[in-house]
C-alpha cells in the first residue's frame, strides 16, 4: 500500500489518507504541538476528544531533554509520551537556528549550546535523523536551513543550496523502514529559488514535501504567491505539509491551494492568551463585555466547554489567573479547528468545498 | 428526612450519608478546595471521576471577583462553575484574617482592603452569611474568629467568646431554606476553650459542627488531644468536620476519632509542587531517581495516569516545566485519596476499620 492515497480533488484542493505505522491520518488535517511531548494544559484523552488525530514533537528538543536514553527506555516515543495515534517529529531546524541556541552554521551542520549541560555541539542532518530514527516517529522531517524573515537574497540562496545537501544527506542517514521522510523546500518569498528548490526536494523522492520557511513575518500575499508558485510542481502523489501555518483563515487558502497537513501552536499559544475562536471571528476573554456574558464561547461548538461553561466564567478564571481559563481555551480552540477541517474534508470530497 | 444519617459504627468511627439538594455525600469524605470556582489545573469532569463527591468554594474570595453579581446571574454556584454535585461554601474566616487583608478585627466584623478595588469594608457574620445564601451552595459556614498559631491564650479566648457571637448573629441571619449552615468551634489548643466553644455551637443548633482553628502550625500531637476533647460532646445525629486537614495519616487517624467531613488544598497543593502519594508514602517527582524509572506513580492506583503514564515521563514534564505535571500530579493525588476515603467508609460499615 502507498503512503499515501487521494482520495478526492475539488479544484486544487485535496482529500487523501496518510497510512502510518499507528493509523491512518485523514487529509487535509492539523498537528497540534506537543513540542516537549505534550500538548500544555491537555492530557491526551482530552487532545484525542477534540478530534486530533496526529501530533507533532520536536527531536532536537526532546534530544537534550529528556534524552534519547530516557525515551528509548520507553521503547520510542509513542510509549513515552503514551500517544498512540500517528505522530510526527520536526528535526528541530527552526528551534537550533534560532538566537536561543545557534553559535553558527556551516555546512557541516548548525553548532547550538545545550542550555541544560552548557556544552557547545554540532546538530548535523546525520544527527537530526538518527534521533527520529530512534524516537521512532512516524513521520521524521529532514534538517533545513530556514533564513530568518527579511534576511537577503544571498542568504536565501545559501539556505537553498544548503538544505538540498542537508536533504541528500538525511535521505543517506535515514534508516527506520517503519518511519516515513519528508523533505523540506526552503527560497523564502523569492519564486525562482523557491521552485528550483522544490524540484530538487522532489527528485531526491521523499514520501513528502513539506513547505518551509513560510509565515515567519511576510506578509500574507506574498506567502501564498510562494505556496502556490511550488505547489503545483509537486506529485499529485505526495502528501504536501505547510509548515508553521495554523490560523483557520490561512489553513482553509493553503488547502484550496492543495496543500494537505499543517502543524501550528497558534490555536494552543492563542489560548493561553485568552484567545478563542468563534465562527465570528477571535474573542480576547480577558475583555470585560465578557464579565456578564451568558453565552458559550460559541453558540455553534459542539466541545465540553462551550456545552458547559459561560464566557463569563472562563473570562473569571483567567482574570484570576487560573490555569483552567487557558486549559477550556487550548480545549476549544483545537475542537473548533478539527471541526472546521473536518467539514474541509466532507467538502472536498463532496465537491463543495470553497475557499 | 433529616440531613445527616448515621449508617455505621466501628468503635468511634463512623459511615454515614449527608443529604444535600444535590445528592447524598457518603462520609466520611474530603473535599479538594475550589476556591475561586475551580479545581486548579482538573476540569469538572476529571474532578468527578476522581470519585470526588463535594468541592468547597470560599464566598469571601468569590465575593470579590468575580462578585456576587455575576454568579447570580447564572443562578447561583452551582451553575456558575458547573458542578452539579454537592458543594460547600467557606465564609471566608481564615481569610479575611490573614496579612493579605486583614486591616482590623472588632466585634462587628473584620475590617478589610478589597485588593482589587483598593477599598476597605466590612466583612461582618450577616454580610458573609448573606453571601453564602446567595451562592446557593448546600453548605454554607458561619464566620468565626480564627486566631493565628501561637497566639496567646488571652487572644485564644477572645476568638472563642467572638466566634461563638458571630454564630448566634450568623444563625439569625441565615434565611436559605434549601442551604445548611454549619457552626464552627474555636478554641486552638486549648482544652477547656474548645470543649466550651463546641458546647456553645452545640447550643446553637446548627445542621453540623466543625472543628475550626487547627492544623495552622500546632503539633500532631496537640491538635489530636483538641479533636479528641471536644468530639465526644458532639450528638451523633450531626455531622463531624475537621477544617483544613487532608494528609492521609491525619485523616485517618481523625475518621478513628470520629470526624466525617474534611477539606484540604494538600493533595492539589503538594500535587503542583511535584508531589504524589503513593501507598510507600510520598514521593517527589522532581529526584533524579525517577529519571529512568518506567513504573507508575503507584503501583496499586487505579487512575488514568497510573494507568498510562511513567514516573520517568511526568518527572520530564515537572523538570520542563510543563503544567501537565502538575494536572496529572493532581489528578493522581485526589483519586488516591478518595480512593483511600472509599475504602475506609467500606471498613467502617464492615466493621473492619482500624486506624
Amino acid at each position: 500500500m502507498p503512503n499515501f492515497t487521494l482520495k478526492a480533488n475539488a479544484q486544487a484542493a485535496r482529500a487523501g489518507e496518510l497510512h502510518t505505522g499507528h493509523g491512518t491520518v485523514k487529509t487535509p488535517f492539523l498537528m497540534p504541538v506537543a513540542t516537549k511531548g505534550s500538548v500544555k494544559l491537555l492530557s491526551n484523552e482530552e487532545v484525542e476528544s477534540t478530534g486530533t488525530q496526529c501530533l507533532i514533537s520536536n527531536a532536537f528538543i526532546l534530544s537534550m531533554k529528556p534524552g534519547l536514553y530516557v525515551i528509548e527506555k520507553h521503547k520510542g516515543l509513542h510509549n513515552f509520551m503514551e500517544w498512540k495515534r500517528p505522530l510526527f517529529t520536526d528535526s528541530g531546524g527552526f528551534q537550533v537556528l534560532s538566537k536561543e541556541f545557534c553559535l553558527g552554521l556551516s555546512d557541516e551542520g548548525v553548532r547550538f549550546r545545550n542550555p541544560f549541560t552548557g556544552k557547545s555541539s554540532v546538530f548535523s542532518p546525520e544527527h537530526s535523523i538518527e534521533i527520529q530514527n530512534r524516537l521512532g516517529s512516524d513521520v521524521a522531517m529532514c534538517l533545513d536551513d530556514v533564513p530568518h524573515a527579511g534576511e537577503g537574497a544571498e542568504r536565501v540562496r545559501d539556505a537553498v543550496k544548503r538544505t538540498i545537501e542537508w536533504a541528500k544527506r538525511c535521505k543517506e542517514a535515514h534508516s527506520n523502514k517503519k518511519q516515513m521522510l519528508f523533505g523540506i523546500a526552503q527560497g523564502g518569498i523569492n519564486k525562482e529559488l523557491r521552485e528550483e528548490c522544490t524540484k530538487k526536494i522532489i527528485e531526491l523522492g521523499f514520501d513528502g514535501v513539506a513547505l518551509g520557511g513560510l509565515s515567519i513575518g511576510e506578509t500574507k500575499g506574498k506567502m501564498f504567491d510562494a505556496i502556490g508558485s511550488s505547489i503545483g510542481i509537486i506529485p499529485q502523489d505526495k502528501p504536501r505539509y505547510l509548515m508553521g501555518v495554523g490560523s483557520l483563515e490561512e489553513m482553509l487558502k493553503a488547502i484550496s491551494l492543495g496543500v494537505d497537513c499543517f502543524d501550528s501552536c497558534f490555536a494552543t499559544r492563542t489560548a493561553r492568551h485568552g484567545r478563542a475562536f468563534t465562527s465570528k471571528g477571535n474573542i480576547n476573554i480577558d475583555s470585560a463585555v465578557h464579565r456578564l456574558d451568558l453565552s458559550p464561547l460559541d453558540e455553534g461548538c459542539g466541545c465540553f466547554v462551550c456545552k458547559k461553561y459561560s464566557r463569563s466564567y472562563i473570562h473569571h478564571l483567567f482574570r484570576t489567573k487560573e490555569e483552567n481559563a487557558g486549559k477550556y481555551l487550548t480545549y476549544h480552540n483545537i475542537f473548533f479547528v478539527q471541526n472546521v477541517l473536518a467539514k474541509a474534508r466532507k467538502q472536498i470530497v463532496e465537491g463543495t468545498f470553497r475557499d
